[in-house]
């Protein structure tokens, strides 16, 4: 783990343009915060849709809408993807093709792992992709709901293959400038390997997303007027896109997998006191979870 | 299941004086519901600690604090309970013994099999016992934290121990009017027999509150800083008060154990298709834990 400084002052540009690949809630969170602190020129939003990016383009979420990815591409010095994490290899590979040497590649994908060693040879040399993750988001979908401050205040997480001492000059300046983007938009970055990334987010949100989905099955349809917030808050990312969910689920299964593992052992040791009516083992389990939840201090935004 | 329309006009104060017994979040929010919406002429407190209680009648949660449940349970038309669920019964034989005939006696405990059986002779026959319970809460302790319309919108059980056709009038007259003060505090109020409750409530309540503190268990220290508000929302419940959940964990243990066998057969669907990394399965499970999870619809209140 390693946090950095940022390397300017607030008031200079960053980038002159800045394309977002996939215009929605994240993607469209990202274009706003660039755009209102000032870190860019200007942002071209990429998308198939072009009704949906005009749309976008008019609520000045975007200033530019393009259906073409190297047409995007060839006008920009970063490119973000924020489409899911099953699109995001092949669209840095064409970008790539198209870019000016020295664009900047990353995305906000919730994987890292098998995206960054995809990534890590065949790529031209004088364009640079990094991973980056930054940990915000909704189960809302769509840049409708974007929000200027969705990152503020919350960590990025950004994940180079390769270790400080072994990089080129080119790597090192881009995870910088990249780095000082995030913080710029109200971040702490935190660099972490790919794989150190993936085991540490199967924890702390791959597992409570599958956690989540199987406490919303259980609930039989005629219990459900018996559901309150409790119920509603704890199975709140049940309602994620299926198809952002499910290649997240698909590409990090092992560590998801060794994760339900501690999480199954910590089930049976509420079975056990349940079962056996402990009211003191009870209470340590129920303190213990507690403390660590009451350690977990996250800033809200409105929305 | 059985809906009731109310039996009085929105004005006519229900009762004369209500005692609280536990002004806490739950207490303090009956009180000042009832208060706002003048369903009762005066608003008694009773706890055990004269200084706390005294800060809730300053802050007028309460017009009088009272530490002895005799005193208050003398000069009251209704009696309601918002102590930890292990506390009630206990607390209801006392109060009864001291009442006036025709004061009906209720709760707003989270679990009802065991205590609405415990009540259900011994009492005197001038007083009624009828069980409730109000599906609106917090992970949020004292009155400081209470809201007049923290109910507003919610469901309310209330839990005879008898079918509608072997009650007495005097019971039956009691559970209208019971009925009647949750709904103008703005609930729709569901009968159901208190092995019912416990049953629907172990899926849509306690098991969610065990499901919460396992994961929050499951977190690793050094994973902290990657835990963000889908962790954050999916634990929330597991920072409710230990004096409160444990009693209710305990108390309705066979009926979460079921619960818990069902869950485990969900994650166990989520497991097999992680290892033999399915696609389409992992998207069946998905999609379906969405479509219920966007079914269930909360009003929030503000806080």
């Amino acid at each position: 783990m390693n946090q950095t400084a940022p390397l300017e002052s607030p008031m200079s540009p960053l980038f002159d343009t800045l394309a977002i690949v996939g215009v929605g809630l994240l993607g469209g969170s990202v274009a706003r915060a660039a755009k209102q602190r000032g870190l860019v020129r200007r942002v071209i939003g990429v998308g198939r849709n072009a009704a949906r990016l005009e749309a976008a383009r008019s609520a000045e979420v975007i200033d530019l809408a393009e259906t073409s990815l190297a047409a995007a591409a060839s006008q920009s010095d970063l490119v973000i993807f924020a489409t899911p994490v099953d699109h995001i290899a092949l669209g840095v590979r064409e970008t790539a093709a198209a870019c000016r040497p020295g664009t900047i590649l990353t995305d906000v994908g919730s994987t890292k792992g098998q995206l960054c060693r995809e990534l890590s040879t065949g790529l031209p040399d004088a364009v640079t992709f990094i991973g980056s993750h930054p940990l915000a988001g909704s189960e809302k979908q769509g840049w409708e709901h974007s929000l200027a401050d969705l990152f503020d205040g919350r960590v990025c997480v950004v994940t180079p293959v390769d270790t400080q001492s072994a990089r080129t000059p080119q790597r090192s300046d881009a995870i910088a400038r990249l780095t000082t983007f995030w913080q710029r938009i109200g971040m702490t970055v935190i660099e972490l390997s790919p794989e150190a990334h993936d085991r540490a987010l199967a924890q702390t949100s791959h597992l409570p997303h599958v956690v989540a989905s199987a406490l919303a099955r259980t609930l039989e349809e005629s219990n459900r007027p018996f559901a309150a917030t409790g119920f509603a808050d704890t199975t709140r990312i049940a309602a994620g896109d299926p198809n952002v969910w499910v290649p997240i689920l698909l590409d990090n299964s092992a560590a998801i997998l060794a994760s339900l593992e501690d999480y199954s052992k910590q089930l049976q040791s509420f079975r056990d006191a349940l079962t056996s009516r402990d009211a003191e083992a009870l209470r340590r389990l129920w303190e213990h979870g507690k403390a660590i939840r009451d350690s977990i201090r996250i800033r809200r935004v409105a929305d």
